[in-house]
């Protein structure tokens, strides 16, 4: 017998004498990072509140109930029961019946609804058909990325399930090493933007931090150095992505490609909004012509085997590691992570991208953990002088640009990124426009950014505390406004927006390197009353650059053949900057300042040269830290 | 067909454009870091001497000329050629024929006189007979160990011939990276003294440097970590070998039991010493009752795998490595290892163990190298207050000892390691004996020590110059001085000599912890005339500390059951400090200031805690370098 089985023997006996003696225990296994408990009655279970929360603190593990399949009632039946408990008001929209599980997943407008207060309805449902239901947001506006993973995953119950059970066993194997330490790896993004990915190791575990390409290069992380995965794909025992930024996540897909077959932890929405980007970025090398590292079955594989985590939850992953997601307010879904390692060995934190001032779309990152003792901070500005204007400026300077814009008949036009600049800009148009600051005028939004849109508003447990309450309330949504349209039916609805009335357009790609952006150039471009104004970082080397630059021949592409036109661009151009989603000097600053205790060590990555440099040395004199400017492919040891 | 036979096929017909057409070329090969060129014309090359010396230097290789077995006399007939050529006094002792190479190994007591004038008789005897000649000396002591290895190279010198065209043709494979960097991982030895290993990587190639055990502790290097052999034995390419101490070559062996099967550079006595000293550890491993890591099969498998390179010798190791050594001052053979990297991209040496200033065995380290970035530096007396006595006083201190004890009628029993200080202090005796300083009495070598100095002497150009010259010439060779008595006939002759007339005793093991000292303890222990002179480093734990420390009860193993008894020492006991294998503070220093260009970089390893961090500061502070005091499990990037 295997360890992992004796002690699932163990906890078995253990629960069984936890227990009162009329509710019985037919299996106990592991789930991912869950420990399943089948029983035959789940009706009894569920009406004791108490039990699995107190089972669970007394195990120290996180506990599902599963009902023996003859216990269940037949779903004909649940279905009719299942929707008596619920109030209508919940807006339930889907019920699916899982019988291997015992699971039913409750697709609901108003999910704290299905859940009742405390979980009370949820119990009322075990009780009267012995299902475990489980809830999930129907989304306020359609997304078919969120739509097609949820139908991928039940389409892959079974393979993962049983990847969930091979994970739990490895999570839970036994320790081998007497041996304590801790070391970091740096495999990309260190003195460079880009590529972002580290090994995280012990005597007992390895864990890949990110794996991201590298925008405007073919860099990519070192994932073939022997501390990688030199020895083997398998040699890595887990993934844990910050943010589904393609200069994170990328090369994701590729581990499965070279044999790994490991879980993947992330938020949900960092999940979805992963496979959005990846699929995209397939699509972008397909249409340039190039040969992407992995095709869309390997994205698929990614999401399969990814298992979701919430913010605050304390997860093992590895007999000797926990780890836990913090809000990190740079994109939706966006995480530090924190690693406790051992018994209170050591604590690791790994801020991915993060913003730490509230903005309209996020809270500021969280920067409160018990424990850190090393830090691996971002320093995209961390430069000396990398102060950003206040936004509140910055949203002032932007109304009045679309003011006199529209005062002489004028369109705005915003390059825009799809995931997080896009969202914030809305809400900063669609308060404007309620207020009165701006007149009432259409915002088509084109390219992914709807899309992007429609995700945000599934998970809005992830959205600042004040708009996660809006959009709870429909007619409170700001992202449902009427002013807001999305451009889907193609080049006739551009040429019409082109030839029609004052309007603002929101467009991929932010940095003018392809999309519908280029259409919109060419219906709006020669106008010289309209305004094309740029809210987001312009990359060296990229079309926004040059524009920004000051060049006004625009190359478009005019036929299929690739002979290309120019097209004189005789619109206004204007930078109105300080929409970041990045922190600013201060902000890094601050983040670590108002950390308490502070970390012994940073590690300054994720920033060009100087600025970490800068960061580094910064902290150093003024926090008397031990910091580091790392290079790629060193290794750090702790302890 | 593979680009190390396309490389080959174009070096021949270099080759055959730079020949007079007299010469036929017929193959072409490599074997280890030499080019073999395969004659029918051997005769005709060796007329004209600087053919060969001309080729190299156009083709920057090293390179071997070998016969067509056609060409060849017949062994019986070209026996006496050879011997006609040769002058009397050279002292020929044997001549052994090996058909499949052409080349004649010849043994004999002056190895100058076989070669001759710039090579002139060596080029005669080719002239004459057709075949290669390899001169190798004869030991002037007679020494089972140089023998055995002989004999076993002799009887596998077809596997080994394979193994070095293997090691060939990867030394001059295909370089596949367009990367440029250089990285050392750290093994073992840092912030400790034991376990010495490391890896040295590029894009291109991995070379561990050293692999040791940890005298006193059960802690091995890091084999097993994913930048080491994690991604299997046959990742690494090279094995360097700093010098024979088994805190550097204990641990050797293992990595062919691990599958490795590429090989090891180090210096012809090294190889000698190191399989003595392996064979010595197996041995007290299986007297102690501990099963060794492996067996003496895999000893001489590392012996097989061994390419003997001189000090000065710059050799290919790899397609972007060229390996150095130089004179480490440490013990016989000892090398600071320097290998530069790339076209002029980078240089790192390692010192190994070193002594910087002259010995009466050795002249002092080597630190003048071309050019070296970073540097790799034992700090064993790196510590601010490890400032040793000058040998000069210590040896002083030795011989008033000594004249005390022989006045009293007493003997001087002396406890050392076999290899180094036990050949330095039989210098000191025997000179203090030729100009009358103490009496002329018999000096006993019991133990290895009899062994290691028949190495010694077999190797005299890796000793210091003006002993060198000395051995040279029989009548003259401090070893064999006529108070020199080898112990060879066990407790009878222990017995007889402690019954005997006052004499000195040189025996092992240097700390007591076993060995035939014990015995000596035992027969002269409890004689208060005697005398127990300390001249090493005693470990914390040994016998011999506790001794030093004032301790007199001693266990003396009193049967084959294991019982013990105990031993009331009544000798006395004497330190003398000064006589050490490694530089002090002052010497590390002397050796960084006195490099020209100094290093960039330097890691202080090999030491304990303290050491390493006062050197590492030290240097810092005095000479303005970047250095560090490195963890096990680390990896530097520079570049
Ligand atoms: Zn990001
Ligand atoms: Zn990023
Ligand atoms: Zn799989
Ligand atoms: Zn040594
Ligand atoms: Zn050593």
């Amino acid at each position: 017998m295997s360890s992992v089985d004796t002690q699932l023997e163990e906890l078995k006996s253990e629960i069984m004498a936890e227990l009162p003696s009329d509710i019985s225990v037919s299996d106990v296994t592991y789930e991912g990072p869950e420990l399943v408990v089948y029983t035959r009655d789940p009706k009894r279970f569920a009406k004791n509140g108490d039990l699995v929360r107190d089972l669970a603190g007394k195990l120290r593990k996180r506990i599902t109930i599963r009902p023996d399949p003859e216990e269940l009632a037949s779903p004909a039946r649940a279905q009719d029961q299942i929707h008596d408990v619920i109030p209508d008001e919940a807006g339930v929209t889907d019920l699916d019946f899982h019988h291997d599980t015992g699971e039913v997943v409750i697709e609901a407008e108003k999910p704290g609804i299905v859940i009742g207060r405390g979980g009370e309805t949820l119990r009322e449902i075990t009780q009267q058909v012995g299902w475990t239901p489980e809830v999930v947001r129907t989304p306020p506006i359609e997304s078919s990325t969120v739509s097609n993973v949820r139908n991928f995953l039940k389409q892959e119950r079974d393979e993962r399930r049983d990847i969930l059970e091979r994970v739990g066993r490895q999570i839970h194997r036994e320790e081998l090493s007497d041996d304590e330490w801790v070391r970091i790896s740096t495999l990309g993004c260190c003195r460079e933007v880009g590529r972002a990915s580290f090994v995280l190791s012990t005597p007992e575990t390895r864990i890949l931090i990110d794996c991201g390409d590298k925008p405007g290069s073919d860099d990519v992380p070192y994932l073939q150095a022997p501390e990688a995965l030199g020895s083997g794909a398998s040699s890595v025992d887990a993934v844990v992505l910050t943010h589904a930024h393609l200069d994170h996540s990328a090369l994701l897909p590729l581990l499965f490609k070279y044999g790994y077959d490991g879980p993947i932890y992330t938020t949900e929405p960092t999940r979805d909004l992963m496979g959005l980007l990846q699929l995209d970025y397939l699509d972008v090398a397909a249409k340039e012509g190039r040969t992407p590292p992995y095709d869309s079955s390997m994205v698929r594989e990614t999401i399969k085997h990814t298992i979701p985590l919430e913010y605050g939850d304390v997860t093992d992953i590895a007999p000797d590691v926990k780890l836990t997601f913090h809000n990190a307010g740079h994109i939706l879904g966006s995480a530090v992570t924190h690693f406790h390692i051992g018994d209170g060995l050591y604590n690791v934190a790994f801020s991915g991208d993060i913003h730490y001032e509230d903005t309209r779309l996020f809270n500021g990152a969280v920067n409160d953990f018990p424990r850190v003792e090393t830090l691996v901070l971002e320093s995209t500005y961390g430069g000396r002088d990398d102060y950003q204007t206040d936004q509140e400026d910055s949203e002032r300077e932007l109304i009045e640009v679309i003011n006199e814009t529209y005062d002489r008949d004028g369109k705005v036009v915003i390059p825009a990124f799809a995931v997080g600049r896009s969202q914030e800009i809305m809400l900063v148009l669609e308060e404007a426009m309620r207020t009165g600051e701006i007149p009432q005028m259409p915002v088509h939004l084109d390219g992914m950014i709807w899309e992007a849109t429609a995700i945000h508003t599934t998970y809005p447990e992830y959205l600042r505390d004040n708009l996660r309450d809006r959009i709870f309330h429909d007619d409170e949504n700001p992202f449902l406004a009427e002013e807001f349209n999305h451009i889907d039916a193609g080049e006739e609805e551009r040429q019409a927006v082109s030839d029609g009335e004052p309007c603002i357009v929101l467009s991929t790609s932010g940095m003018i390197t392809g999309g519908p952006i280029m259409s919109w150039l060419q219906h709006i471009g020669t106008d010289p009353d309209s305004r094309l104004v740029f809210v987001g970082y312009q990359a060296q080397g990229t079309l926004g650059r040059r524009i920004q630059d000051g060049w006004d021949e625009i190359p478009i592409n005019g036929d299929q053949l690739g002979r290309s036109e120019t097209l004189t661009l005789e619109m206004d151009v204007t930078t109105v900057s300080g929409f970041s989603g990045h922190a600013d000097r201060q902000g890094l600053e601050n983040f670590v300042k108002t950390m308490n205790p502070r970390p012994e060590k940073i590690l300054c990555v994720h920033g060009d040269e100087q600025s970490v440099q800068d960061l580094s040395s910064g902290l150093y004199h003024d926090y008397n830290l031990r910091t580091f400017a790392p290079k790629n492919l060193e290794t750090f040891r702790f302890l």
